[in-house]
């Protein structure tokens, strides 16, 4: 057992602070991690020093490293073969550091389309080479997963976006892998909410800050072999390689957001691993999605490629939208309003929104749309 | 008053948790501070949700990013001339942000070499352009701060580290600054730790991990026309101008860091300032250099270049250093080993840490010295 294991159980999420936080991210984290944290930042497994003030050199930190890589392995099943990573800069420095590392000067990759994160992918990946565009929904406003994809020959790698916050779509499936090639995944907004072949990818970058713990951190599972690489010269820390090489402590690391991730990979196995959370999120977003499929809300997303993590829709009328937002935010429902790009509504519920929080809105829902339609 | 300033007086430097932490950084924080942070991340400002989880576009957020600007410019009497940022990867990637955007196509910067950290700055700058070495001290050690500048003709920028972490010295005055260019400071190991002249500089530069806050999160202070510029194509991240023009949030930004940093900046207003920490900060440090300079202990750094950050010192032999460390460490002074660089120990004493913890360590170091003089 962990000295952190020791501390006591990190039981399933509760609400106690009485508010529903839907915010699309920084989103909200268990309340037993937050405990834990309260805990850990004063006094950490008995150091009588906090985890904020520790060397990342220190045995306290080596510990929490060895904790968090075990618990993400595990997991996910996470082999040897690949490299994990806690980098800094976001998902949005991911955009530009992979076709750095793994775009030859000239080559191509080839990118799916699904919305704004994918599009500032592609936009940073022409800096480097020529970004090719497999598939595309932007036609219909990304309201569904292109499934035919015309990928080109022998690209460096195919980009996807698992899950689109914006727009509340996510794939099911990873698309399939042209051969002799590898995918890419920026899955920052499902990480972990669900099982994962890991095995199929070459790379999986996530910013924390939905799924995984504070903004701050982002996770990089990378094959070892793809860590290696480096197609042009680039700043010590623009390489991969110098930090799978020194255990992403080249320079000082985000410590206190590597080991709150920690935490919560420690929640989820205490709370049925990925398929516990597959389980629970597919009934929290359903008990919202039923009440849309019930007529009144216009959802955004195509069934088929609806978001279990963000759920998209409008009112019948803007109007009604306005009148929704200020009637949710004075019933503790949080965090609502939608992204300009679809306007109206967006409900994020992500590992760590609890059930109950998902059938209040629900219920909320189905009693504005009586009054109102 | 701000919301944060009415939960409670942020009191000055305690100890109560029973070691003296001297590690280098990540380094000790206010126990002031560390229980605001407890309160705040289970519940900010009374949002009923904590500071980790709320999206960093919000109105909390907001109010956190105003508090904590206002208090830096406050703190350090700084300009609306300077944009403040709030960035990713420490001051390993501001040496090569550095250049690349501010080191023209076969340009010369001039930099200062008076360590570790001012060699890994001119490494990432010959990506860029030629760096030329207006000083060093590298012949003896880096045991002093070289005076005597030999700077080109019309260097992009002088760059210099304020205070070497590693070797104990720590600059007492800005270095000339040649005509028609502007200084660059890595400022990593003594920002705020006494009053500065910001108007002298182009740009400063701290990883927070010492003096300001939690690792992950780099201070920078930056006159906003040398913002402006990008000297070659750069991936958005990479840009100084995409940070200044978004008000550090283009991207999500390290919400807790920044905001813990805030928390630091009113701990230091509260408790005398710039002002305030100086005259702490030189009495702490003083009471080991006393020791030091009674003979027995063999200081590294030069009288007049010694760092009121970092003490760095030997024993008489290699075997008394190992004894001393092990005694230390029994008697719950933790982090004392010195960097491989120069052996023995080094004692971190930034804002942060109490002067009660430097008075404990000097009446150690005396008996230590009496035991086995």
């Amino acid at each position: 057992m962990t000295a952190s294991a020791t501390q006591g159980t990190l039981t399933s999420a509760e609400n106690t602070r009485g508010k529903h936080n839907f915010s699309a991210g920084p989103a909200v984290l268990p309340e037993a991690v937050i405990r834990r944290v309260q805990q850990d930042i004063w006094d950490i497994d008995g150091s009588g020093i906090g985890i904020m003030e520790h060397s990342h050199r220190g045995p306290v930190v080596d510990g929490v490293w060895e904790r968090t890589e075990a618990a993400c392995r595990k997991l996910a099943n996470i082999s040897d073969d690949y490299a994990i990573m806690y980098l800094q800069g976001g998902a949005s420095t991911q955009f530009s550091m992979i076709p750095a590392n793994l775009l030859p000067e000239g080559g191509t990759a080839d990118y799916i389309n699904t919305g704004a994160w994918s599009q500032k992918a592609i936009k940073e990946a022409k800096l480097y080479g020529t970004p090719h565009l497999a598939a595309s929904s932007e036609d219909s406003n990304f309201d569904h997963i292109p499934t035919d994809l015309k990928c080109s020959d022998k690209p460096a790698y195919l980009h996807f976006t698992s899950n689109n916050t914006i727009f509340g779509t996510e794939f099911s499936d990873e698309p399939a892998c042209p051969e002799g090639t590898f995918l890419v995944c920026d899955a920052s907004s499902d990480i972990f909410s669900k099982p994962i072949d890991v095995s199929k990818y070459g790379v999986i970058y996530a910013g924390a800050q939905k799924n995984l713990g504070p903004s701050g951190v982002t996770l990089v599972i990378m094959r070892k072999d793809i860590a290696e690489r480096c197609e042009r010269t680039l700043p010590s820390m623009g390489m991969y390689k110098t930090h799978a090489e020194n255990d992403s402590r080249y320079n000082t690391p985000p410590v206190f957001g590597v080991y709150v991730m920690g935490v919560v990979f420690e929640w989820i196995l205490e709370n049925g691993g990925l398929k516990g959370m597959a389980i629970r999120n597919a009934a929290k977003a359903q008990a919202i999605y039923d009440v849309l499929d019930a007529g009144f809300y216009k959802p955004h997303a195509k069934t088929g490629s609806r978001s279990m993590m963000n759920i998209t829709f409008n009112c019948p009328s803007d109007d009604l939208n306005k009148v929704f937002l200020k009637e949710a935010q004075a019933n503790s429902f949080d965090g609502l309003k939608g992204h300009r790009s679809v306007g109206g509504i967006r409900a994020s519920v992500y590992n760590a929104f609890p059930a109950a929080g998902c059938q209040a809105l629900a219920q909320f829902m189905r009693d504005f749309a009586q009054k109102n339609g």
